[in-house]
């Protein structure tokens, strides 16, 4: 494959991860120290920074600063999220993003996101091959919700996961330490796929976790669950619930759905722990505390996992390093290997076409018919991601994070 | 002052916090090496613990486990909400104390928890006092609240104070990530006195904190607040925004008193940051999300201040050395010098009916005219209080916190 010299320009899109910077940052540093690339832009808020030809040059940022991108939650380069049209239905975008290319001889484009980012990866990718623009284009994963097909698992799981686990073990000691009866619900995201509420019962598999565990790959009936809950409070005096705030009855709606709009006419959604609390309180009379996890799982990273910040790194790196190859239109993603027992990591290119707007679920097979938890197979499949802690440095006992100076790229 | 043999029995009582261990550790190792106290009881679920002759046998405890207290959140003797009565109205209780410890020649008591428990410790060394029975009876503070007057600071609050900075950091940086507007309301703990609150500007002073900070130690207007938050929003496009969940207006109304009531008839208090979160989205129909850190301030033990934890010991460790030299009727609390410059903590004793049912409030002149946050005061009087991470240990990326045995002492 003959070398393609030209600039580089990177965009992160979509909800924030403890790691997703971790990821731009190895797609970056190696960016910076290829010889192909002439230029390093990071786009500002997304494939809106590249319409709007809003690019930071990176090679002006302090080298040791930019390494705190490695640590720091949320998208140092701002985020959006803009969906592109069809290209049949309105190509004005695309021919926007296409001038730009050439304006700035953009011949690698990285864009670091969720499902939906790996949607519009994907049509770019795709327009620049129909009208023969070279320009090597790869997706960089990153979701919380673990939930992109094909990939063994996501950027930025692993570090949620972490969170959540952990958390449920103190909220666990924490809720348990009276004699008397105390019920306690707590509510994680999670839409559609149930990988993070799952990650609760990592707590549990350590004898310190929730009870029940409620995923939205199940349909969700609440007098079972009252029932549930009231037999372990019947037997233990105690309840710690785990719910996902996606979970759906049998019909479809969200629990979460109180079939009340606001003054604007917008379904009043959320609050599900409120939700749920008040009905075990009214069926139970006991104290009950709901909890809503919220942007924290997302973004605690002073708890991310070590493995998460190295994979997403490698994710990046890999990025780049595969796209100066000749490779393109790909997303980076992860196969698990075990060597001699050992988890590990492998870097695996995945076609943009196969991995656009999936949606991966929790197996029904990992998940314990009686809703206590999850199975051995999830503990397995999850425990390894978690491992190690972060390096991420501290000042006066307070997190260290990027502050970029993001010297704007002249237009 | 003459050597005094006996066994001794420590209990824990009232809310958790991340480091109401470390100071139970602390007694509790104290007491084991020394000659004078021939048992360690640990009381289980504090005062009822001792009134129910419920102890278990602190000996017989692994030490490299035991140690584990250190780093372990929520009370591992168990904890309870039990409130003597006056003992001119009813002295029942007290009777039954001094017969259990009379039963098991308990002559040292250490009670580790905030204000309600030394007001119990303080009765109960009073009742001894008056009764001629030797029992050295020392208080060990705990309370993320940090309202115990006398005290520099109490043990408990720097972890709380270093995971809600650590918190509003990480969501300062989920929140600001889009190019188009967003409001987030962080409700934070603290019925009557806005320490915890205030923490929440030890982010602002990094840059990367809350926009307006309110405490309850000032009335809050909603008018004015939504003022406030409407100019903030106009001029950066968005607003961060952390309030005690203890705020009242003029006329001492709790915000988060609604007006309903459950169907048991109870008032329906609370959802603080999602009243506040509807009333500004109502002014600005503007998308805002209501945040409440809930338990896991009082108990995110992986995100420990260092400080926090060894001061913690030592009060433990004081209660017990200083009891054994004679001294009683204290608790035990600290003061702040500094040496060259560097903050130094001192252990200092206090008259435990000085403290008993005190509640220390935030001066009112560290608080910012215009509630964007607190003064260099309060900035300098917090930072070295949350200096320094935990030694957790770590077991498959998770905390490894204690398991006690035990083992219960014959009654």
């Amino acid at each position: 494959m003959k070398a393609l010299k030209g600039a580089c320009v990177i965009g992160q899109s979509g909800g924030p991860t403890s790691v997703i910077n971790a990821s731009a940052y190895g797609a970056i540093i190696t960016a910076l120290k290829d010889e192909n690339i002439t230029e390093v832009y990071g786009a500002l808020n997304g494939i809106k920074g590249i319409l709007n030809e809003n690019f930071i040059d990176m090679s002006k940022e302090d080298p040791a600063e930019l390494e705190l991108m490695k640590y720091t939650p949320s998208s140092a380069l701002g985020s959006c999220r803009y969906k592109l049209k069809d290209v049949d239905v309105d190509d004005t975008d695309y021919k926007r993003i296409l001038e730009v290319f050439k304006k700035y001889n953009i011949r690698y484009f990285f864009y670091n996101g969720g499902n939906d980012s790996m949607d519009t990866c994907n049509k770019v990718s795709k327009f620049m091959l129909k009208n023969g623009y070279e320009c090597r284009v790869m997706g960089i994963p990153k979701t919380i919700d673990n939930d992109l097909d094909k990939t063994d698992h996501c950027p930025g799981y692993a570090s949620a996961a972490k969170y959540i686990a952990t958390s449920m073990m103190e909220i666990y000691r924490d809720s348990t330490v009276y004699d008397y009866g105390q019920i306690t619900v707590v509510e994680i995201m999670g839409r559609n796929a149930g990988w993070l509420t799952a990650a609760a019962s990592l707590a549990s598999a350590k004898g310190q976790g929730p009870d029940l565990v409620y995923l939205p790959e199940k349909a969700f009936c609440l007098k079972d669950f009252l029932n549930q809950v009231e037999a372990i409070y019947k037997e233990k005096g105690k309840c710690l619930i785990a719910v996902s705030e996606g979970i759906r009855n049998r019909r479809g709606r969200l629990i979460s759905d109180t079939g009340k709009v606001d003054s604007f006419g917008h379904p009043q959604l959320g609050g599900l722990a409120a939700i749920l609390a008040e009905k075990i309180n009214k069926k139970l009379n006991v104290k009950v505390r709901g909890i809503e996890l919220s942007l924290l799982q997302r973004c605690a990273a002073h708890c991310a996992s070590k493995t998460d910040i190295e994979e997403s790194f490698a994710a990046g790196k890999a990025a780049v390093e595969n796209a100066v190859l000749g490779i393109t239109d790909k997303m980076v993603g992860y196969k698990r290997r075990y060597v001699n027992g050992k988890y590990k990591c492998q870097i695996k290119l995945f076609d943009l076409t196969d991995v656009a707007n999936t949606e991966k679920k929790v197996p029904l097979s990992w998940i314990n018919k009686d809703n206590s938890g999850m199975s051995e197979k999830f503990i397995k499949y999850a425990l390894p991601l978690i491992e190690g802690e972060t390096d991420l440095p501290k000042e006066d006992g307070l997190p260290r994070f990027v502050n970029l100076k993001k010297v704007l790229v002249k237009k």
